[in-house]
């Protein structure tokens, strides 16, 4: 049995804490903090059976039983924090981006690196049963050399302007899950980004600089081309697609949704709209990224999502947002 | 919290118990017993935290902190368990069938009647995402009056022809989740049906006086017609549809499979086969059940599948049975 | 180039000349008759470039230069002008159903092998690219050894009830094409039939003595099951879908719609429905019956649906009518 | 009975010969005309009933009974056959593109002006049911405002090389449907192009100077994004799908195939792939468009498609070279 420690009891705090509950069996939430925990949290917490809760971090880095500690909190201290867990001989699963600045994300790879520490990233969707199956259809060869990846990915619903401004724009909050999807799937490194803008849905996101629509190409380093489509609002929900194009031919992927019930009547034949956002989507593989976290760190394993992968999103995402800015294709050898 | 007792640690004992460890809070199974209890049964029932272990069901009927029992053992036990169980006041959750024979059913049920517990039959499908999809829309008047009922219900694997001989045969054990599912989609009851039968499975089947491959049509209450085809191997695996089709529509489920992939190739166009079994299919719908009934001890409701739903699906199975040996028509009303 | 007369020109001999013209090279149609021509009817038959627009179909029998016709006309006149046909020595395409006598039908067979002359019946749905798709996969050995047929035969509007009354009943009318369905997916014969029945569309339909809505269950000679399901008005347009169960698999149809475009809105995801009717539907399977027909006569080749087989479904549909009367299950050697 | 003359009798001159004779009541081709007529191709001519077989195109220019010429030629010929057409007084139907060269499609448009004949340009995807379905949701207001334009295009097989090199380049030879397809279905105007461009299929291609894959990103007029990718061999066949995702919801169109079945198996759940190529695809089309422009030349109505529509993909084409070149987007002002 694995002890953990919850570092922020957020949303995604939450997410984790519950799904460690019903799904990982052998990891147990010793304690848990956030600095904001007012009653209601605190109840939640109890009634979840976490026997520590606090309001300061470091009280969990300083418990020498915690083995591990899921670093949840907003992504301007999750550099900080990861820092001083490393230094504490925390393994540390720390939720995505591991920082919007380059130099930060570099020294808490430094710091995970000298104390030789596990360290995996929150980019949950390589577990979602979907990717995966394309994954596996590509790694199995059925689709032969990647030529063409295409994802679209569209949120329900455009977040609130105040989210907007401290997101670090579209393309590190949102578009950073499909330039992991690209590596993940394409099993290449992403060379040259180009970028197209648009801001359709609420103008109010273009007032604070950020754009809501666009459409960013890649080119990788196997000489395959990748393509995503991002909308903040997609009216019928979220919009999970993924499509490998090959030599051999093509895998892709559809939208879940809750039932496969199709009602056909005289105005038409109609299907249920995908899952709603991404807690419904990507519910399980929330669990199943900590439960490899917690097998990692079990068997001494190599994590499934390493510092490497949480540094590469956010590279291309500098990059993306250079393009933007610029209207010219950027490699990412130009980011430092 | 509700202390829950299992009575048959057998495979459906051991998926209740491993979903109410996971998806069932309010509840807690401080028991469980089975006469057959082996070294590595026990060992699992003590991993899953099971404080009490039993051969003797007794046990767990003399405990008076637990609320309720699931009567998971054989079928030919569950009358007499049922029984002992509402005399002891325990609120009963038992698997389906209640009984392969009328009588001991209107035992169970005047038992459970006299002692004013709950009792809740196993049919755990209509807590399934797809058919409840199916009766959302009949219920919301979506199809209109129901016409036609048609359902698709295929097993993965023939069954051992040990397991044939003491099932009751095809229509109470396999077909009776399917008689339970034309009660429930169409809200009416049954008064008629024609069974057709075929053994094209498995020779050794039919020597043990089953059959493998069936077609049933019944007449309902409400002037609605139903069949259901059966087939205990689908080479593909579980195949498991329905649709209702009525007077402004029809509404239809698919199988549900692992991933949404479809991979295109020049051999065709690829998707994966339906979920495996009834594990794999209707792993949800055995926590789902469970929930409900928890809920209706704790808050004193009424339970969603009574003994009357437990009884009728039976009292179809023996009519099924009878038309296959008389090859005509058999009314509800003939079968005493 | 092969002169064809067509004799009724209702909506089916139009669909037929129509067809023809467009998409049957080798063939010319020299003459049309029907005793009912109006003027405009006459005009449409100028219009489509037949030189001779009779009113008695004689003179396209004494006319030695044609060595085909089609017979359009009221089925209660299909035997009488069929064998006429055959003794002028005329290759004959008829359309379904021969007749509702078995007498006649027998007389017509008599007379077309007395004569040596073609005589092909028109069940346009062997040639429908679905339904085609599906015999092929059987005959491939795709799903092995048939167990069970299932077949979705509705129509998206009931018949007026002058119609009803004499079309022979809905099994003559209706579901004699999904008779022909099962023998020729199956590739086998029906030997028994059971029949329940409804009334749920139009209660006319009832005072006529005939039954809208309609499930059918045949026991076949290979011990395969098949089963039909009818109803003369399904709200969403023509339901024409069909499987094939076997010991390897499955193969299924699905209706056809006029795109494939799917909408995703904030309510639902929605396609089109079904293509209206059986001249949308089977379109191009009435150009293909012709054109077969026409090589058959050219080449002096067995016709793709005999005499055999416009005898067959009548047969079966005289069983059904008599187990739905009888409420029992009906041998087709007890029809006489 | 509208008489046309077809110039070049190469593949795409005869599909039109094939479906005018089999679709279009109401024209009649009166002559054709190809330099290259060899034997065999004359024989085909006369089969198909026409009475004029020429060498020389003239010949059916100084034909005062025609009224309308399809221009079904190589592309070099295309711009000096037309204004000869127009100057001789005919309406005339030009195979895409017009002409690699800006100037002689400018010079091609002053003819047809001066003239005062129609002129219409054969993208005839835009007859297309499936695409014909997208561009009506649109117009009907179904999805909103268009934000995002996503098409995939991609062929069966690589054309040979000699084909490549006298092709204009993937941008003119192939992707020109898809960027006429993007006008069409956005109603809005192209205004800048980025493309992204790779050799992956076969390097022959690239020893020529083309690419063989490509994702075209492009700004519209109305602010919203599109984006094609393009691949010269995908080995499931020709793959032609398109989604407009507006304000409120979205349209897509899926391939079609020769029929709707699916066969589950053993081994997975199976479909067709999709019809082959254009001849398999767009059949139907090639005779829709031929209908309206001989319906806008007998009414005299406004072509479907002019020569402004004509003119515009060559320049977003001619903008995605430079892009490709140049690795920068592209403005279509920079295109003179």
């Amino acid at each position: 049995m694995i002890k953990l420690g919850i570092i922020g009891a957020g949303r995604i705090g939450r997410v984790h804490t519950e799904s460690i509950s019903n799904y990982v069996p052998n990891a147990e939430i010793k304690a848990i903090a956030d600095p904001f925990f007012a009653e209601k949290g605190k109840k939640w917490a109890a009634e979840m059976g976490i026997e520590n809760i606090y309001l300061d971090y470091h009280k969990i880095l300083n418990d020498s039983e915690i083995e591990a500690v899921l670093i949840c909190s907003s992504t301007d201290t999750h550099a900080q924090i990861s820092i001083e867990a490393a230094k504490a001989g925390k393994n540390i699963f720390c939720e995505k981006p591991i920082d919007h600045d380059l130099s930060k994300i570099k020294e808490v790879l430094a710091a995970v690196k000298k104390a030789g520490v596990k360290f995996q990233v929150g980019f949950n969707r390589r577990f979602d049963h979907n990717f995966k199956a394309v994954k596996e259809a590509v790694l199995a060869g059925k689709i032969g050399d990647p030529h063409i990846i295409n994802i679209t990915s569209r949120d329900p619903e455009a977040p609130p302007v105040e989210y907007v401004k401290v997101s670090g724009g579209i393309f590190l909050d949102m578009t950073i899950h499909d330039f992991d999807m690209v590596r993940y799937l394409s099993g290449s490194e992403v060379e040259e980004v180009y970028a197209a803008g648009a801001v359709l849905v609420d103008p109010a996101i273009g007032k604070v600089g950020d754009i809501d629509t666009a459409i960013i190409t890649m080119k990788l380093k196997n000489g395959a081309l990748a393509v995503i489509d991002n909308s903040r609002e997609a009216a019928y929900g979220y919009d999970q697609r993924a499509e490998v194009f090959g030599s051999k031919g093509a895998v892709r992927v559809e939208n879940d949704s809750q039932s496969t019930a199709v009602l056909s009547t005289a105005d038409g034949v109609a299907a249920e709209k995908p899952l709603y956002f991404f807690l419904e989507r990507y519910l399980q593989s929330f669990a199943d990224e900590i439960k490899e976290f917690v097998l990692a760190v079990e068997k001494d394993l190599a994590v499934p999502v390493n510092g490497e992968d949480g540094l590469k999103p956010v590279l291309i995402g500098l990059a993306a947002a250079k393009s933007l800015k610029e209207n010219r294709p950027v490699k990412l050898s130009e980011i430092k």
